[in-house]
């Protein structure tokens, strides 16, 4: 999907948050907001907001000369929840329906997300009478397209959430391979998240080589690129690769939480409603 | 006070939302907030945000020609209080202390305002039962000066809201001059907007000459600044009039809602938080 204006204001606002993460000085901090500024309009705004967020975070990174502004909350956000595994393992196995349970959760996880919000409440989430609902759930093709799959490709979003896609991926019970980011970016998950948190005992994990906060297909790898092209179906986790990839004609379906009124009102979902999406039900 | 980082988000979140209430197509907004955050980084941020709202506004009105984006907002907002006129004026009345339920509406009346926030819930507001309440509340001083008071300048805001203070005015009992904005932006009240309210049988109305969101005194008229000098007091309704008059000296009794965490947060109080202070309360 394209930048839209009212991407503007939450870029300058991610901006904002993670130079206060790094204890930026306020006369500093002026001035690179203005570069973000000026960087943001620099982009074609055809291309979807992780390309334009790619160029802030960038901007970010080079002025302070921080290349990691999320490290210590990304190590925190997959303790965090490796430490929650076991229980989710039990809810998953103790569910009428753990294909179902497995994937409410992944979509959960996704949650943990620092870049169009600054805080994440996933105690709140998790508990069992909490009322986070698909508002979009083709859960019965995702059924029957798993059942036929040789290979699938799972996009990964962020840290933390790594371990939910790790839960789904040990029910989805076919080969997977899970592609992360190519560098960090805000608190998504790379190559190091993904040993860390032992997605390689449970899938081939890759990096997409993409070095914005979604699968940007113009910077990704071949190999990543290959499995793209020739997987039976991918799952595609985020809003970020949502914003990325809801365009393309691939079989993927999209489970992640609506975050912006941009992307909710172009699904006509609310802000935080879960979505299980083959391709897309974007309004025309 | 001065403008913070966190103020240029919220400024092109403003902008986004002006353009889309006169229909302007994604193509021209795109070049428009261009334009706008170019103006907003040459204003010093040693300025008060008001300062800096001028210019997003000036902006929005030379590039789009339309002068006044709020027109119908306005007229809407008059119309609105002056049909509860009656209801409110009973309220008082009946109420055991008029001077304190006066002062109460006036606040709960700073929540008609489109700067901010883009949109308010008056009635909400106005039940009985609401949870509104002062979180500084200088009271006593208030009735003390007032008691001794010859003369009071009244800094209005918003439309509709110059209705609660046509009713705070009349429990005042004193001669007040009111000043209103010098030309319309946002949904400030301008002259046009006090005689449609009857604020003329209640006080002496002028024009501040100010012509950003405030009484930004360096755009302020000669008349204004003489009388702005000799009050024996002045209350100064609003966000924009804080931000812009809480470093003077002047004996100043500040009315507002706090809209913004920068607010709330450099007078301890929260987002939504009714203010009654005299002078300030903030952090030094």
């Amino acid at each position: 999907m394209k930048t839209n204006t009212h991407c503007i204001p939450c870029f300058l606002r991610q901006a904002n948050e993670t130079l206060d993460r790094i204890s930026v000085p306020e006369n500093k901090k002026r001035e690179i907001l203005k570069a973000v500024s000026d960087a943001i309009f620099k982009v074609p705004f055809e291309k979807s907001p992780p390309h334009v967020a790619r160029k802030v975070y960038e901007v970010i990174s080079e002025l302070t000369g921080i290349e990691d502004a999320y490290k210590k909350e990304k190590k925190h956000a997959n303790e965090l929840v490796l430490k929650l595994y076991p229980e989710l393992k039990k809810r998953i196995n103790n569910s009428g329906n753990p294909l179902f349970e497995a994937v409410r959760l992944a979509a959960i996880g996704n949650i943990i997300d620092l870049g169009v919000k600054s805080t994440f409440n996933l105690e709140e989430e998790l508990k069992e009478d909490s009322n986070t609902e698909f508002k979009i759930f083709d859960f019965e093709i995702f059924k029957d397209k798993l059942s036929k799959a040789k290979n699938i490709l799972y996009i990964a979003d962020n840290t933390g959430e790594i371990v939910f896609d790790k839960l789904l991926i040990e029910e989805i019970k076919k080969p997977v391979t899970i592609a992360v980011r190519g560098k960090p970016i805000i608190n998504d998950a790379t190559l190091e998240d993904a040993l860390n948190c032992g997605l390689d005992k449970v899938a081939h994990v890759i990096s997409s080589g993409s070095d914005g906060p979604a699968a940007i297909l113009d910077s990704c790898s071949r190999e990543f690129l290959d499995i793209f092209d020739k997987a039976d179906f991918i799952i595609s986790k985020g809003q970020g690769n949502f914003e990325e990839l809801c365009d393309r004609d691939e079989p993927i379906f999209f489970i992640f939480k609506a975050k912006c009124p941009a992307v909710a009102d172009d699904l006509r979902v609310n802000v935080g409603d879960m979505i299980l999406s083959y391709k897309t039900h974007r309004k025309k």
